[in-house]
């Protein structure tokens, strides 16, 4: 029962789905057991959910809407996918999690922290990951990162600039309340320094893992 | 700002949707305003809610997810189509509402009553109908008339008849509770006497209107 849930977070552009496939191939040199996968989305489900979420026409939904499909199709991922993945001693790497409700529904569009924690603890029960990732980066970098890799925009990186610094500013936030869980990384700088700030980080776990085992 | 809120239950076949236009038939007749619509659903984007709750591939979705789901869907019915509508003065007729979440989430599927008024709570803030129609029906009766009435079964409708027998105790329940909004029809009557039984009611509501208009 060794396994261990990792998250990413940031906002768009600052190297997440980038490093989720560096972070496989570590796991894999370390001959680690390990799935990768997303938020929102993860399941059959969580996906289906997930395309409601993300699609652009929908500039009617309310906040209150989002965050409880948020929700909605993370228990899905937890009960389907991850808790079970965990339990047979794998590790877990998700592209975003409920740091991401915070920042994205609580900081930006202004539900109450109090709501989130209350939801989050019935569908959670107090399960967090081990280790969570923060890509920080200036949105405008982020912006221009995410520009020349190209694709259609989903309905949140329709969002504005001051919308994306609300949510930069409470992935800090949250990362400064527990550093412990949290590795805060700069993503300004190159691809390379980045991941060996990820492999230090990888490597004292695989240690405790060890030490515990 | 007369306008009121008319909800329908009941388990399937006991007569709903045939008594929906009916209601809204008579509405007609009087001129009086309205709007009929139905949960899950109701909204574009409530009604791509209900296609992921509905879809009866998804045998895995967890009763967290079910439930959340159907608050995303409620949230959005409110705030976009109900609550203006009744602002508007209109009377506003819905196929299914909050009752069926602690029926079917609740007393059918096991989710605690307690976690569903906390929801309810944020989502409705105290917002209730003004009188919900609950059709009982024996079951089996009604389970006979769904098959004549013919179509595609969807994810609740392959449920089990001691989960619909479930279903209906709590709709009888809630409605000993609070016997002033609710008004339980006995569907296994001839529509004809169902719908002398609604109209009264509908009057009662009607002349209660007037006089405080
Ligand atoms: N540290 C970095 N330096 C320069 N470019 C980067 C860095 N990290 C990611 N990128 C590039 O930025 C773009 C967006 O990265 P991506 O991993 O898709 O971000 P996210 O998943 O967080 O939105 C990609 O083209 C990626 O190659
Ligand atoms: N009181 C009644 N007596 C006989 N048949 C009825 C009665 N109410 C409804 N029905 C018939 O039963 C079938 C199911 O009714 P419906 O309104 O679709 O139920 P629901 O929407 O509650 O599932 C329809 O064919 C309808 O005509
Ligand atoms: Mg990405
Ligand atoms: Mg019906």
């Amino acid at each position: 029962m060794s396994g261990q849930f990792i998250t990413l977070e940031g906002t768009e552009g600052a190297g997440k789905s980038t490093n989720l496939e560096f972070i496989k191939e570590w796991l894999t040199s370390q001959g680690i057991e390990h799935i990768v996968t997303r938020e929102p989305g993860g399941t059959e489900i969580g996906e289906a959910i997930r395309a409601v979420l993300l699609n652009k026409d929908y500039t009617a939904m309310q906040a209150e809407t989002e965050l409880l499909l948020m929700f909605a199709a993370r228990a899905q991922h937890l009960q389907e996918k991850i808790l079970p993945a965990l339990q047979q001693g794998k590790w877990v790497v998700s592209d975003r999690f409920t740091d991401a409700t915070y920042a994205y529904q609580g900081a930006a569009r202004g539900m109450s922290f109090e709501r989130i924690a209350e939801i989050e603890h019935w569908v959670q029960q107090g399960f967090q990951p081990n280790t969570t990732f923060i890509f920080d980066l200036p949105i405008e970098i982020g912006m221009a990162r995410v520009a020349s890799r190209g694709g259609e925009t989903d309905r949140f990186e329709q969002e504005k600039q001051d919308f994306f610094e609300k949510v930069r500013a409470s992935y800090l936030q949250r990362a400064s309340l527990a550093p412990q869980r949290y590795r805060v990384l700069d993503a300004s700088q190159s691809l390379q320094k980045v991941q060996q700030d990820i492999v230090a980080r990888l490597q004292a776990m695989q240690q405790a893992v060890e030490k515990t085992a």
